[in-house]
Protein backbone atom coordinates (compact mmCIF):
# COMPACT_ATOMS: atom_id res chain seq x y z
CA UNK A 1 0.00 0.00 0.00
CA UNK A 2 1.78 2.71 -1.31
CA UNK A 3 1.73 6.40 -0.66
CA UNK A 4 1.97 9.54 -2.76
CA UNK A 5 5.47 10.17 -2.37
CA UNK A 6 7.77 9.08 -4.61
CA UNK A 7 10.37 8.13 -1.77
CA UNK A 8 8.14 6.32 -0.68
CA UNK A 9 8.22 3.35 -4.03
CA UNK A 10 11.86 3.15 -3.93
CA UNK A 11 13.48 0.07 -2.58
CA UNK A 12 15.04 -0.04 0.45
CA UNK A 13 18.12 -1.39 1.93
CA UNK A 14 19.37 -1.82 5.19
CA UNK A 15 23.27 -1.49 5.36
CA UNK A 16 25.80 -1.75 8.23
CA UNK A 17 27.25 2.14 6.98
CA UNK A 18 27.27 4.29 4.37
CA UNK A 19 29.78 6.37 2.36
CA UNK A 20 29.32 9.79 0.81
CA UNK A 21 29.45 10.34 -1.88
CA UNK A 22 29.61 6.55 -2.75
CA UNK A 23 29.13 3.71 -1.05
CA UNK A 24 29.40 0.23 -2.83
CA UNK A 25 27.40 -2.86 -2.29
CA UNK A 26 28.74 -6.41 -2.64
CA UNK A 27 27.59 -9.94 -1.69
CA UNK A 28 23.92 -10.72 -1.10
CA UNK A 29 22.15 -7.03 -1.69
CA UNK A 30 24.33 -6.57 -4.60
CA UNK A 31 22.71 -9.88 -5.91
CA UNK A 32 19.12 -8.94 -4.96
CA UNK A 33 19.48 -5.63 -6.43
CA UNK A 34 20.91 -6.82 -9.66
CA UNK A 35 19.74 -10.45 -9.95
CA UNK A 36 16.37 -10.35 -8.77
CA UNK A 37 15.32 -7.05 -9.05
CA UNK A 38 17.45 -6.47 -12.33
CA UNK A 39 18.02 -2.59 -11.26
CA UNK A 40 19.76 -0.68 -13.89
CA UNK A 41 21.98 2.33 -13.54
CA UNK A 42 19.88 5.37 -12.96
CA UNK A 43 17.67 3.36 -10.81
CA UNK A 44 17.43 5.10 -7.20
CA UNK A 45 17.29 3.39 -4.05
CA UNK A 46 17.00 4.07 -0.43
CA UNK A 47 19.80 3.05 2.17
CA UNK A 48 19.13 2.41 5.91
CA UNK A 49 21.91 2.43 7.49
CA UNK A 50 19.41 2.15 10.84
CA UNK A 51 20.10 5.20 12.24
CA UNK A 52 16.12 6.22 11.50
CA UNK A 53 17.47 8.21 8.70
CA UNK A 54 16.71 7.59 4.80
CA UNK A 55 19.51 8.11 2.53
CA UNK A 56 18.81 8.01 -1.50
CA UNK A 57 21.47 6.85 -3.42
CA UNK A 58 21.36 6.63 -7.11
CA UNK A 59 23.40 3.28 -9.21
CA UNK A 60 25.93 4.92 -10.75
CA UNK A 61 27.93 1.72 -11.85
CA UNK A 62 27.93 -2.06 -11.98
CA UNK A 63 30.55 -4.17 -12.00
CA UNK A 64 31.23 -8.08 -11.70
CA UNK A 65 30.65 -8.24 -7.88
CA UNK A 66 29.34 -5.10 -6.96
CA UNK A 67 27.63 -1.85 -7.32
CA UNK A 68 28.33 1.28 -6.55
CA UNK A 69 26.15 4.14 -6.05
CA UNK A 70 26.30 7.58 -5.79
CA UNK A 71 24.34 9.88 -2.81
CA UNK A 72 21.71 12.17 -3.78
CA UNK A 73 19.94 13.24 -0.53
CA UNK A 74 18.56 12.19 2.96
CA UNK A 75 16.15 12.85 5.36
CA UNK A 76 14.57 11.50 8.89
CA UNK A 77 11.96 8.70 8.07
CA UNK A 78 9.07 9.87 9.07
CA UNK A 79 7.28 6.54 10.11
CA UNK A 80 9.21 5.67 13.33
CA UNK A 81 7.41 5.87 16.53
CA UNK A 82 7.64 8.61 18.96
CA UNK A 83 6.74 5.89 21.47
CA UNK A 84 9.45 3.09 22.65
CA UNK A 85 7.86 0.43 22.67
CA UNK A 86 9.66 -2.97 23.84
CA UNK A 87 6.62 -6.11 23.78
CA UNK A 88 8.15 -9.57 25.67
CA UNK A 89 6.09 -12.27 24.09
CA UNK A 90 6.48 -15.66 25.60
CA UNK A 91 7.85 -18.32 22.87
CA UNK A 92 5.11 -19.62 20.39
CA UNK A 93 4.45 -23.02 19.01
CA UNK A 94 5.43 -23.27 15.17
CA UNK A 95 5.39 -20.29 13.06
CA UNK A 96 3.85 -18.30 15.27
CA UNK A 97 6.67 -16.62 17.25
CA UNK A 98 7.66 -15.07 13.13
CA UNK A 99 3.98 -14.17 12.54
CA UNK A 100 4.14 -11.79 15.94
CA UNK A 101 7.55 -10.70 15.10
CA UNK A 102 6.40 -9.57 11.46
CA UNK A 103 3.01 -7.85 12.96
CA UNK A 104 4.82 -6.30 15.77
CA UNK A 105 7.49 -4.20 13.35
CA UNK A 106 4.80 -3.02 11.34
CA UNK A 107 3.08 -1.74 14.13
CA UNK A 108 6.22 0.03 15.00
CA UNK A 109 7.58 -1.64 17.74
CA UNK A 110 11.25 -0.83 19.29
CA UNK A 111 12.29 -3.73 20.74
CA UNK A 112 11.25 -7.78 20.74
CA UNK A 113 11.90 -9.44 23.81
CA UNK A 114 11.01 -13.07 23.74
CA UNK A 115 10.91 -15.33 26.54
CA UNK A 116 10.39 -18.76 28.36
CA UNK A 117 8.31 -19.57 31.27
CA UNK A 118 6.94 -22.26 32.87
CA UNK A 119 3.97 -23.18 30.57
CA UNK A 120 6.02 -22.32 27.50
CA UNK A 121 5.79 -25.67 25.17
CA UNK A 122 8.37 -24.14 22.53
CA UNK A 123 11.68 -24.00 24.89
CA UNK A 124 13.53 -21.98 22.20
CA UNK A 125 13.75 -20.31 18.45
CA UNK A 126 16.61 -19.71 16.11
CA UNK A 127 17.42 -15.61 16.94
CA UNK A 128 18.40 -15.28 13.31
CA UNK A 129 14.78 -16.25 11.95
CA UNK A 130 13.38 -13.62 14.11
CA UNK A 131 16.26 -11.44 12.62
CA UNK A 132 15.47 -12.13 9.70
CA UNK A 133 11.76 -11.37 9.55
CA UNK A 134 12.00 -8.80 11.51
CA UNK A 135 14.51 -7.13 8.88
CA UNK A 136 12.02 -8.34 6.08
CA UNK A 137 9.06 -6.87 7.45
CA UNK A 138 10.73 -3.24 7.76
CA UNK A 139 11.62 -3.16 4.11
CA UNK A 140 8.19 -3.62 3.63
CA UNK A 141 6.69 -1.26 5.75
CA UNK A 142 8.89 1.57 5.21
CA UNK A 143 10.53 1.75 8.77
CA UNK A 144 14.51 2.93 8.65
CA UNK A 145 15.12 1.46 12.00
CA UNK A 146 14.60 -2.76 12.25
CA UNK A 147 13.28 -3.86 15.77
CA UNK A 148 15.94 -5.68 18.27
CA UNK A 149 15.16 -9.17 18.75
CA UNK A 150 16.73 -10.04 22.03
CA UNK A 151 18.12 -13.47 22.89
CA UNK A 152 15.47 -15.92 24.15
CA UNK A 153 15.47 -14.97 28.24
CA UNK A 154 14.17 -16.62 31.24
CA UNK A 155 10.71 -15.33 33.35
CA UNK A 156 13.19 -14.09 36.03
CA UNK A 157 15.66 -12.19 33.58
CA UNK A 158 12.25 -11.24 31.88
CA UNK A 159 10.63 -9.85 34.55
CA UNK A 160 13.83 -8.11 36.19
CA UNK A 161 14.22 -5.49 32.88
CA UNK A 162 10.64 -4.46 33.73
CA UNK A 163 11.43 -1.99 36.15
CA UNK A 164 13.12 0.03 33.49
CA UNK A 165 9.85 0.87 31.70
CA UNK A 166 7.24 3.84 32.67
CA UNK A 167 4.67 1.81 32.31
CA UNK A 168 4.05 -2.15 32.14
CA UNK A 169 1.04 -3.89 30.42
CA UNK A 170 0.71 -7.34 31.80
CA UNK A 171 -1.83 -8.93 29.63
CA UNK A 172 -3.40 -11.12 32.03
CA UNK A 173 -6.38 -13.83 30.11
CA UNK A 174 -8.08 -14.39 33.93
CA UNK A 175 -7.91 -10.47 34.43
CA UNK A 176 -11.26 -9.80 33.18
CA UNK A 177 -13.45 -10.30 36.43
CA UNK A 178 -11.11 -8.89 38.87
CA UNK A 179 -8.33 -7.17 36.77
CA UNK A 180 -7.79 -3.46 35.25
CA UNK A 181 -8.44 -1.70 32.18
CA UNK A 182 -5.52 -1.05 29.84
CA UNK A 183 -6.23 2.58 30.16
CA UNK A 184 -5.30 2.35 34.16
CA UNK A 185 -1.84 1.46 33.00
CA UNK A 186 -1.38 3.41 29.79
CA UNK A 187 -2.13 6.89 30.23
CA UNK A 188 -0.81 8.47 26.70
CA UNK A 189 2.11 10.07 28.04
CA UNK A 190 4.62 7.31 28.44
CA UNK A 191 7.17 7.30 26.36
CA UNK A 192 8.44 3.65 27.64
CA UNK A 193 6.69 1.29 27.52
CA UNK A 194 6.55 -2.78 28.04
CA UNK A 195 4.16 -5.39 26.69
CA UNK A 196 4.58 -9.02 28.15
CA UNK A 197 1.90 -11.59 26.94
CA UNK A 198 2.54 -14.96 28.18
CA UNK A 199 2.97 -18.39 26.07
CA UNK A 200 -0.27 -21.06 24.69
CA UNK A 201 -0.87 -22.17 28.32
CA UNK A 202 -0.78 -18.55 30.09
CA UNK A 203 0.99 -17.47 33.43
CA UNK A 204 1.35 -20.30 36.32
CA UNK A 205 -0.03 -19.27 39.54
CA UNK A 206 3.39 -18.62 40.71
CA UNK A 207 4.52 -16.08 38.01
CA UNK A 208 1.13 -13.94 38.56
CA UNK A 209 1.89 -13.34 41.77
CA UNK A 210 5.42 -12.79 41.19
CA UNK A 211 3.91 -10.03 38.73
CA UNK A 212 1.85 -8.67 41.33
CA UNK A 213 4.01 -8.75 43.90
CA UNK A 214 6.14 -6.55 41.91
CA UNK A 215 3.40 -3.79 41.51
CA UNK A 216 2.43 -4.68 37.82
CA UNK A 217 -1.39 -5.16 37.33
CA UNK A 218 -3.05 -7.57 35.06
CA UNK A 219 -4.46 -6.24 32.33
CA UNK A 220 -7.73 -7.35 30.78
CA UNK A 221 -8.09 -7.31 26.62
CA UNK A 222 -11.52 -8.25 26.56
CA UNK A 223 -14.43 -10.67 27.53
CA UNK A 224 -13.16 -13.77 25.09
CA UNK A 225 -9.86 -16.16 25.27
CA UNK A 226 -7.00 -14.31 22.50
CA UNK A 227 -5.04 -16.71 21.10
CA UNK A 228 -1.27 -16.06 21.95
CA UNK A 229 -0.33 -14.42 18.89
CA UNK A 230 -3.79 -12.10 18.67
CA UNK A 231 -3.18 -10.74 22.30
CA UNK A 232 0.44 -9.81 21.16
CA UNK A 233 -0.77 -7.83 17.88
CA UNK A 234 -3.71 -6.42 19.46
CA UNK A 235 -2.07 -5.20 22.38
CA UNK A 236 0.49 -3.57 20.71
CA UNK A 237 -1.94 -1.60 18.23
CA UNK A 238 -4.70 -0.39 20.90
CA UNK A 239 -1.15 0.99 23.45
CA UNK A 240 -0.05 2.90 20.20
CA UNK A 241 -2.95 4.06 19.63
CA UNK A 242 -3.26 5.02 23.00
CA UNK A 243 -0.07 7.05 23.02
CA UNK A 244 -1.05 9.01 19.75
CA UNK A 245 1.02 7.22 17.09
CA UNK A 246 -2.53 6.72 15.37
CA UNK A 247 -2.74 10.52 15.36
CA UNK B 1 -5.58 -19.78 28.00
CA UNK B 2 -8.84 -20.61 30.34
CA UNK B 3 -10.18 -19.06 33.48
CA UNK B 4 -10.30 -20.09 36.58
CA UNK B 5 -14.55 -21.11 35.87
CA UNK B 6 -14.85 -24.59 35.47
CA UNK B 7 -17.58 -24.20 32.91
CA UNK B 8 -14.59 -22.22 30.44
CA UNK B 9 -12.87 -25.91 30.57
CA UNK B 10 -16.46 -27.47 28.91
CA UNK B 11 -15.93 -28.42 25.61
CA UNK B 12 -18.02 -26.31 23.14
CA UNK B 13 -20.71 -27.58 20.66
CA UNK B 14 -22.44 -25.44 18.12
CA UNK B 15 -25.56 -27.17 17.16
CA UNK B 16 -28.44 -26.14 14.71
CA UNK B 17 -31.43 -26.44 17.81
CA UNK B 18 -31.16 -27.93 21.65
CA UNK B 19 -34.06 -29.97 22.90
CA UNK B 20 -34.82 -30.42 27.00
CA UNK B 21 -34.44 -32.66 29.03
CA UNK B 22 -32.72 -34.91 26.13
CA UNK B 23 -30.54 -33.64 22.95
CA UNK B 24 -29.10 -36.32 20.46
CA UNK B 25 -26.27 -35.42 18.49
CA UNK B 26 -25.38 -37.85 15.30
CA UNK B 27 -23.26 -36.82 12.51
CA UNK B 28 -19.47 -35.05 12.85
CA UNK B 29 -20.66 -33.77 16.35
CA UNK B 30 -21.52 -37.28 17.38
CA UNK B 31 -17.98 -38.73 15.48
CA UNK B 32 -15.71 -36.06 17.23
CA UNK B 33 -17.05 -36.75 20.39
CA UNK B 34 -16.88 -40.30 20.91
CA UNK B 35 -13.93 -41.20 18.61
CA UNK B 36 -11.13 -38.05 18.74
CA UNK B 37 -12.10 -36.69 22.23
CA UNK B 38 -12.99 -39.97 23.78
CA UNK B 39 -15.84 -38.62 25.48
CA UNK B 40 -17.46 -40.84 28.45
CA UNK B 41 -20.69 -40.91 30.05
CA UNK B 42 -20.85 -38.56 32.94
CA UNK B 43 -19.08 -35.90 30.77
CA UNK B 44 -20.26 -32.66 30.78
CA UNK B 45 -20.57 -30.46 27.61
CA UNK B 46 -21.54 -27.15 26.21
CA UNK B 47 -24.04 -26.62 23.56
CA UNK B 48 -24.49 -23.31 21.73
CA UNK B 49 -27.41 -23.35 19.02
CA UNK B 50 -26.35 -19.61 18.34
CA UNK B 51 -28.61 -17.92 20.75
CA UNK B 52 -25.69 -16.20 23.09
CA UNK B 53 -26.18 -18.66 25.87
CA UNK B 54 -24.54 -21.73 27.03
CA UNK B 55 -26.28 -25.11 27.57
CA UNK B 56 -24.99 -27.14 30.33
CA UNK B 57 -25.86 -31.07 29.23
CA UNK B 58 -24.38 -34.52 30.96
CA UNK B 59 -23.33 -37.49 28.16
CA UNK B 60 -26.05 -40.24 29.41
CA UNK B 61 -25.50 -42.86 27.12
CA UNK B 62 -24.08 -43.76 23.73
CA UNK B 63 -25.05 -45.39 21.05
CA UNK B 64 -23.69 -46.75 17.44
CA UNK B 65 -24.68 -43.36 15.93
CA UNK B 66 -25.49 -41.10 18.36
CA UNK B 67 -24.76 -39.97 21.43
CA UNK B 68 -27.62 -38.76 24.08
CA UNK B 69 -27.23 -35.54 26.20
CA UNK B 70 -29.30 -34.86 29.68
CA UNK B 71 -29.87 -31.44 29.92
CA UNK B 72 -28.24 -29.23 33.48
CA UNK B 73 -28.16 -26.00 33.23
CA UNK B 74 -27.77 -22.71 31.09
CA UNK B 75 -26.87 -19.42 31.19
CA UNK B 76 -26.12 -16.18 29.07
CA UNK B 77 -22.88 -16.67 27.63
CA UNK B 78 -20.34 -13.79 28.68
CA UNK B 79 -17.82 -13.24 26.04
CA UNK B 80 -20.13 -11.25 23.42
CA UNK B 81 -19.83 -7.89 23.17
CA UNK B 82 -22.26 -5.35 23.21
CA UNK B 83 -20.66 -3.57 20.52
CA UNK B 84 -22.24 -5.09 17.16
CA UNK B 85 -19.08 -4.53 14.94
CA UNK B 86 -19.18 -5.75 11.41
CA UNK B 87 -15.72 -5.93 9.40
CA UNK B 88 -15.84 -5.01 5.59
CA UNK B 89 -12.10 -7.09 4.45
CA UNK B 90 -10.84 -7.21 1.01
CA UNK B 91 -10.14 -10.56 -0.43
CA UNK B 92 -6.58 -11.43 -0.03
CA UNK B 93 -4.48 -13.81 -1.38
CA UNK B 94 -3.15 -17.34 0.00
CA UNK B 95 -4.88 -18.12 3.28
CA UNK B 96 -4.97 -14.64 4.83
CA UNK B 97 -8.48 -14.12 4.35
CA UNK B 98 -8.71 -16.90 6.93
CA UNK B 99 -6.08 -15.53 9.53
CA UNK B 100 -8.28 -12.41 9.44
CA UNK B 101 -11.53 -13.99 9.53
CA UNK B 102 -9.92 -16.28 13.08
CA UNK B 103 -8.62 -13.31 14.36
CA UNK B 104 -11.49 -11.02 14.17
CA UNK B 105 -13.82 -13.67 15.70
CA UNK B 106 -11.28 -14.25 18.62
CA UNK B 107 -11.82 -10.26 18.65
CA UNK B 108 -15.59 -10.47 19.18
CA UNK B 109 -16.80 -9.11 15.45
CA UNK B 110 -20.38 -9.39 15.05
CA UNK B 111 -19.84 -10.28 10.87
CA UNK B 112 -17.75 -9.98 8.57
CA UNK B 113 -18.48 -9.50 4.46
CA UNK B 114 -16.00 -9.74 2.24
CA UNK B 115 -15.44 -7.97 -1.17
CA UNK B 116 -13.65 -7.25 -4.07
CA UNK B 117 -12.37 -4.15 -5.29
CA UNK B 118 -10.37 -2.42 -8.41
CA UNK B 119 -7.04 -3.68 -7.44
CA UNK B 120 -8.34 -7.24 -5.39
CA UNK B 121 -5.91 -9.42 -6.70
CA UNK B 122 -7.83 -12.73 -5.09
CA UNK B 123 -10.83 -13.03 -7.10
CA UNK B 124 -13.04 -15.57 -5.38
CA UNK B 125 -12.75 -17.75 -1.70
CA UNK B 126 -14.91 -20.33 -0.58
CA UNK B 127 -17.46 -19.26 1.76
CA UNK B 128 -17.42 -22.65 3.56
CA UNK B 129 -14.19 -22.32 4.28
CA UNK B 130 -14.27 -18.76 6.04
CA UNK B 131 -17.13 -20.28 7.81
CA UNK B 132 -15.37 -23.08 9.03
CA UNK B 133 -12.03 -20.83 10.30
CA UNK B 134 -15.43 -18.86 12.07
CA UNK B 135 -16.36 -21.67 14.04
CA UNK B 136 -13.65 -23.43 14.94
CA UNK B 137 -12.52 -20.09 16.54
CA UNK B 138 -15.38 -19.36 18.15
CA UNK B 139 -15.26 -22.49 20.05
CA UNK B 140 -11.73 -22.42 20.79
CA UNK B 141 -12.36 -18.88 22.39
CA UNK B 142 -15.57 -19.35 24.07
CA UNK B 143 -17.78 -17.32 22.31
CA UNK B 144 -21.48 -18.77 22.37
CA UNK B 145 -22.59 -16.80 19.02
CA UNK B 146 -20.36 -17.26 15.68
CA UNK B 147 -20.14 -14.56 13.40
CA UNK B 148 -22.22 -14.31 10.58
CA UNK B 149 -19.75 -14.89 7.17
CA UNK B 150 -21.25 -13.25 4.07
CA UNK B 151 -20.94 -14.05 0.76
CA UNK B 152 -18.15 -12.10 -1.49
CA UNK B 153 -19.82 -9.15 -2.81
CA UNK B 154 -18.40 -6.64 -5.42
CA UNK B 155 -17.17 -2.89 -4.10
CA UNK B 156 -20.15 -1.28 -4.69
CA UNK B 157 -22.60 -3.56 -2.98
CA UNK B 158 -19.93 -2.97 0.35
CA UNK B 159 -20.70 0.28 0.30
CA UNK B 160 -24.43 0.78 -0.32
CA UNK B 161 -24.56 -1.29 2.80
CA UNK B 162 -22.39 1.64 5.05
CA UNK B 163 -25.31 3.69 5.62
CA UNK B 164 -26.91 1.05 8.19
CA UNK B 165 -24.13 2.09 10.82
CA UNK B 166 -23.45 4.48 13.32
CA UNK B 167 -19.65 5.11 12.64
CA UNK B 168 -18.09 4.10 8.87
CA UNK B 169 -13.96 3.97 9.81
CA UNK B 170 -12.75 3.76 6.33
CA UNK B 171 -9.23 2.76 6.74
CA UNK B 172 -6.82 4.27 4.31
CA UNK B 173 -2.88 4.18 4.01
CA UNK B 174 -2.51 7.57 2.87
CA UNK B 175 -4.33 8.95 5.07
CA UNK B 176 -2.14 10.12 7.93
CA UNK B 177 -1.22 13.22 6.23
CA UNK B 178 -4.31 14.23 4.93
CA UNK B 179 -6.95 12.23 6.83
CA UNK B 180 -8.76 11.98 10.87
CA UNK B 181 -7.90 10.22 13.70
CA UNK B 182 -10.11 6.78 14.66
CA UNK B 183 -11.14 8.88 17.40
CA UNK B 184 -12.34 11.43 15.24
CA UNK B 185 -14.45 8.52 13.69
CA UNK B 186 -15.79 6.40 16.67
CA UNK B 187 -16.71 8.46 19.83
CA UNK B 188 -17.31 5.13 21.87
CA UNK B 189 -21.39 5.01 22.44
CA UNK B 190 -21.53 3.52 19.08
CA UNK B 191 -23.25 0.69 19.28
CA UNK B 192 -22.72 -0.10 15.47
CA UNK B 193 -20.12 0.06 13.66
CA UNK B 194 -18.50 -0.60 9.89
CA UNK B 195 -14.61 -1.04 9.47
CA UNK B 196 -13.61 -1.14 6.00
CA UNK B 197 -10.02 -2.29 4.89
CA UNK B 198 -8.59 -2.90 1.18
CA UNK B 199 -6.73 -5.16 -0.55
CA UNK B 200 -2.92 -5.58 -0.78
CA UNK B 201 -2.96 -2.83 -3.67
CA UNK B 202 -5.15 -0.41 -1.67
CA UNK B 203 -8.23 1.59 -3.27
CA UNK B 204 -7.96 2.82 -6.44
CA UNK B 205 -8.56 7.17 -6.57
CA UNK B 206 -11.98 6.39 -8.06
CA UNK B 207 -13.12 4.15 -5.12
CA UNK B 208 -11.55 6.49 -2.32
CA UNK B 209 -13.57 9.43 -3.89
CA UNK B 210 -16.77 7.33 -3.84
CA UNK B 211 -15.55 6.93 -0.03
CA UNK B 212 -15.32 10.83 0.37
CA UNK B 213 -18.20 11.47 -1.90
CA UNK B 214 -20.65 9.47 0.73
CA UNK B 215 -18.91 11.32 3.66
CA UNK B 216 -16.78 8.84 4.48
CA UNK B 217 -13.78 9.98 6.22
CA UNK B 218 -10.38 8.23 5.77
CA UNK B 219 -8.93 7.42 9.03
CA UNK B 220 -4.82 6.54 9.60
CA UNK B 221 -3.59 3.59 11.48
CA UNK B 222 -0.29 5.43 11.81
CA UNK B 223 2.75 6.28 9.98
CA UNK B 224 3.78 2.59 8.69
CA UNK B 225 2.69 0.78 5.57
CA UNK B 226 0.50 -1.94 7.30
CA UNK B 227 -0.78 -5.14 5.88
CA UNK B 228 -4.25 -5.52 5.16
CA UNK B 229 -4.56 -8.14 7.63
CA UNK B 230 -2.46 -6.39 9.87
CA UNK B 231 -4.66 -3.42 9.77
CA UNK B 232 -7.86 -5.40 10.16
CA UNK B 233 -6.73 -6.79 13.15
CA UNK B 234 -5.51 -3.62 14.43
CA UNK B 235 -8.48 -1.45 13.94
CA UNK B 236 -10.69 -4.05 14.72
CA UNK B 237 -9.00 -4.35 18.47
CA UNK B 238 -8.69 -0.64 18.82
CA UNK B 239 -12.64 -0.15 18.00
CA UNK B 240 -13.33 -2.49 20.43
CA UNK B 241 -11.20 -0.94 23.21
CA UNK B 242 -12.33 2.62 22.23
CA UNK B 243 -16.14 1.17 22.60
CA UNK B 244 -15.61 0.16 25.94
CA UNK B 245 -15.21 -4.03 25.34
CA UNK B 246 -11.63 -3.88 27.03
CA UNK B 247 -13.20 -2.88 30.11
Amino acid sequence: MAGDNDTEKLRRFFVEKINKPTTVLTGNEKKHLADVLRAKVGDKIILCPNDGKDYIFEISAFDKNSITLYYEEEFVNPTETNLFLTVFPALLKGDKTELVVQKLTELGVKRISPFISEFTVQKSEKNDRLKRTAHEASKQCGRAIIPEIDDVMKFNDMINKLADYDAVVFAYEDAFTNGNRITDVVKGNERNVALIVGPEGGFSKKEVEEFINRGYKPVTLGKRILRAETASISATAVIMQLCGEWS
